[in-house]
């Protein structure tokens, strides 16, 4: 049994740069990553799941929670409570697991200053252009002209907070990115405080070599 | 044109772990990546070409050039110097090409706290086990049993040194060693400090952004 601790993968972006779609390829790579279920106050939209898509809690029980400490990161955003619970995160490292989490840069913060910090991999997903991003946001066809320059502004604050994570990639083609995103993970498991196992193999190289030597 | 500087690639292992077959693999897959050529004080050995095998050069030559500063490091080993002379390297640094490292630890040690400390990525690759290296270096029919000792010592010497790399890699399979050097690279290559073009492409966006927000 590899006793690997997880890796805490955050990707951020702003919305309609591509990470949903980015997200679930990752997951089709590797089925061992499990993804973060954040809780949240705002209320459910049409097909979103209790506990597959979100949690979706009061104001009340999620405040009582961050006053807990059961609050990994935790950010307001249009209004309602955003937040990663700590506990199935902090189980999954142990085991070794590695979680990924679509948070925004606020939550990322908070996360590369908690006692995870040694876990993070940050990953910032930039989108070609910002008329791309506008028109993949009027193409959803799910807000308001409204609603859209306000998501349009927050992604504008998103993006200026790109010079905090670990990589930061271009979405410019999604198969290039998906290539970057698996490349990047693989190289940040093998990285070698992250290989316990690499110690042990030493050991046995060196019983080895002292047997041999005679 | 990219301003990215290039990585200093280093790749350390005992000898017989197969560096060698993975250092050809890695040109292969990126012919832009350099090899870094080695000054040497040891005569050729058959076959060898200078100025692509080594640099072959006198006792009083490498003594100045490391006394001059010439050399980004350099070594005693089995009676003979080794060095890799600063200039070349620096050039490719700065016009953003890889070089790559068949260097041992105490070269690596060197470049680690050079000038040029920053691009260095460093890998060490372990064998599966000793009966498996002293079995290769038996296979290449190249040295008696008294120098295959001698190398078996030196082997030991070297891994011993395994806890000052980026990343160790254990070369169970030759395939799947060669995809984890691809992946480290890349990704290496894709982290933040080592990108100055996303600082670019970021002032773009704003730009656009700042344009279409009216």
């Amino acid at each position: 049994m590899s006793a690997r601790r997880g890796l805490l993968i955050i990707l951020s972006s702003p919305s309609g740069a591509g990470k949903s779609t980015l997200a679930r390829g990752l997951r089709d790579w590797d089925p061992t990553i499990r993804f973060s279920v954040s809780a949240t106050t705002r209320p459910p939209r049409t097909g979103e799941v209790d506990g597959q898509d979100y949690y979706f809690v009061t104001d009340e029980t999620f405040r009582r929670q961050v006053k807990d400490g059961e609050m990994l990161e935790h950010a307001r955003v249009f209004g309602n409570y955003y937040g990663s619970p700590r506990e199935p995160v902090a189980r999954s490292v142990e085991i070794g697991q590695d979680v990924l989490f679509d948070i925004d840069w606020q939550g990322a913060d908070q996360i590369a200053r908690s006692s995870l910090r040694e876990q993070v991999l940050s990953i910032f997903i930039l989108p070609p252009s910002i008329h791309e991003l506008r028109r993949r946001l009027i193409q959803r066809g799910q807000d308001s002209d409204e609603v859209i320059e306000a998501r349009m502004r927050k992604s504008w604050d998103e993006i200026s907070h790109w010079q905090g994570y670990d990589y930061v990639l271009v979405n410019d083609d999604v198969t290039e990115t998906q290539d970057r995103l698996r490349a990047i993970i693989t190289a940040e498991r093998l990285r070698l405080p992250r290989q316990p196992g690499i110690g042990r193999h030493v050991t046995k190289l060196q019983d080895e070599f002292e047997e041999t030597a005679g």
